[in-house]
């Protein structure tokens, strides 16, 4: 099978990764941060230490600042419903995926309120319609960084020099983005990072993360058990107990480390280089064609590794299932972002996207542009 | 290392765990529910095994009705948060673990009242008890099953009775039990029952669930894409969707499918009766040493496999540290259960507690008898 769906998930994943949360699973996955026996100090250590990469990635201050979550829409939960009370203001847009959109439109009804700002036909944000859409209760700013559907990388260094500015937090959803486009919260002034463990940063399913500025102060979103204060039934007040109650995923964190691992060591630099020249390669190719629409933009250096298309007037699912039976494997639809196929109108068809990873090739992509030729060219469907 | 901890999670796990987290990894582990792919159609289809393994094990009605969670203290944040409402009351017990206690707490500042009930020193409820507590506002009885410090397995099919007959909502927490004493959603008369994949159920760490009975009409906890209604910025109302956002932990559901698969196939009636086997023979030659004290009862059928205890004056973390050196792993302190500690008289010094599991033999009890002698005996810590 050619994997080209990696914007809902990565793989492969390095092998590290598998031997890892192998490893952990044989020989150390005791509770982290409930015993004290070599085991359980064992996995609280390979915790630390995979805050300790991840700091390093997103040059985060201090590593305690980070905590886990199940996914990245676990971490954006927990963000957007800590920080927003009854009557705060959001700032959002209309190319968030619905793990942004659906909390909001919950806590609409508890007296939450929202703007969606524009973005163009290839779902590039113009940072300057933010500053006219600030309210005096204006409290969170909240950007996809990198488009699931079109692969849009918005200026998130320039939308938080407005955030600061205007001292309102600012909070980046990163799903698509963590491990693949340099993020750095200093200088990006980023006050939440919500990222999921299983894309880019080449974890296993069942891994995310939040990063919370020092000083941000969220409500507490899941309580129970941590390993510390165990005498008191008040939920701790400090991180990351306060968002860790119940066991971690330790074989996933400690898979999760290698990931990690995995992407300083190669550079997320040429990473992005390899995933970006087998876009580049691919759009390039597709354009030639004139019964291929290509959705998104061509100013590769803010593009991730998402392209969305539709072929004549086939029906995606009709396309997804002829890649699939010729051994390729995309996602078709609706990608879980409501808003954004309003303005490429696809708003009743959906696309066809196609996300390739560092472990694609060039011959994936060319197979690939073969078969979807041959969709139109031999009409199987008919 | 002999690992005596199984409270905290199980280990090791039936090797088809690993072999099939492994196995997921490598070979199937895209996103279910998210593309029509082969590989996805596989994620999807052993998510949903493992929904039908559960519901065979639980005899629950429907295997829709069931939702992942990663871990059993999510699985009680949904429960209890998704049904109180301001002004409602909620019978529960002091024997409960922070998982119940921490949110009941912070529920209380939202209008939520709550009674909970005393347990005697063995940890027992008197379920006649629970009747006088009633209060027309009463909406839930939240019970733990089987409590992580004592072993105290509650009578719930006779609490469950009272829960219908007064039309009351009955949540259980098997946390302790799942996987090890028997539980029947329909004859114990379960609306909730929330239990963690990676203990008693054999699953890897970062997986547990919640059942909600068909008409039990919980408020949504986490909103997010679910690969369903993708149009809709609204979160879909029905199971399991309406709480399983984001990406699932697929590898990790897959391992736990075959740990269920593993009880069923030994039958949980001899995994119960092998580590009641352990706990009886431990207890009964602690019980010959006059500077032992062991808490909780002697009825071994209504006991799981925990048992808490002291030695002499002797500080629990320095048992527990000895026990480590001589290669034993137990958990010391207060177990993230406190109000049962005030009851046993621990309250300053904790327990050191030792969790037998079906893969703990007679010899290694033996040897954590032996070593428990040589404190009292040496003193090594003079």
């Amino acid at each position: 099978m050619i994997y080209l769906d990696n914007a809902a998930t990565s793989f492969p994943k390095p092998v590290e990764v598998y031997s890892e949360v192998l490893n952990c699973m044989e020989n150390y996955a005791a509770n982290p941060g409930r015993g004290s026996h070599t085991m359980a100090i064992e996995a609280s250590s390979k915790i630390m230490d995979t805050r300790q990469e991840l700091s390093e990635l997103f040059n985060i201050p201090n590593l305690l600042n980070i905590i886990f979550t199940c996914n990245a829409t676990e971490s954006l939960n927990i963000g957007i419903k800590g920080i927003l009370k009854p009557g705060d203001h959001v700032i959002s847009t209309v190319i968030e995926h619905n793990s942004v959109l659906r909390p909001l439109i919950y806590l609409n009804k508890k007296g939450i309120t929202y703007t969606l700002l524009g973005v163009d036909e290839n779902g590039y944000l113009n940072i300057n319609n933010i500053k006219k859409s600030i309210r005096n209760n204006t409290k969170v700013i909240i950007i996809n960084h990198t488009s699931n559907v079109l692969g849009t990388v918005q200026d998130i260094r320039g939308i938080g020099q407005i955030a600061k500015q205007y001292g309102i937090i600012f909070m980046v959803d990163a799903s698509q983005s963590a491990g693949v486009i340099p993020i750095d919260v200093v200088l990006d002034n980023i006050d939440l990072l919500a990222f999921p463990g299983h894309k880019g940063l080449y974890g296993p399913q069942g891994t995310g993360g939040l990063y919370i500025k020092e000083g941000i102060n969220l409500d507490s979103f899941i309580q129970g058990g941590t390993g510390s204060d165990s005498l008191s039934m008040k939920q701790p007040n400090f991180l990351p107990d306060k968002f860790e109650s119940g066991t971690l995923n330790t074989p996933g964190i400690a898979g999760l480390y290698e990931g990690i691992r995995f992407i300083r060591k190669i550079g997320i630099e040429n990473i992005r280089k390899h995933e970006i020249m087998l876009v580049e390669y691919l759009v390039k190719e597709l354009r030639k064609l004139s019964y291929v629409k290509i959705y998104g933009g061509t100013d590769y250096k803010n593009r991730g590794a998402v392209v969305s298309l539709n072929i004549d007037t086939v029906d995606v699912s009709q396309v997804g299932d002829f890649l699939n039976k010729n051994g390729i494997a995309a996602r078709t639809g609706f990608h879980c972002a409501p808003l954004i196929h309003q303005i490429i109108g696809t708003g009743r068809r959906g696309t066809v996207r196609i996300s390739p990873g560092y472990f694609n090739s060039f011959d994936d992509i060319e197979k690939l542009i073969k078969v979807l030729k041959d969709i139109h060219e031999k009409r199987p469907f008919l």
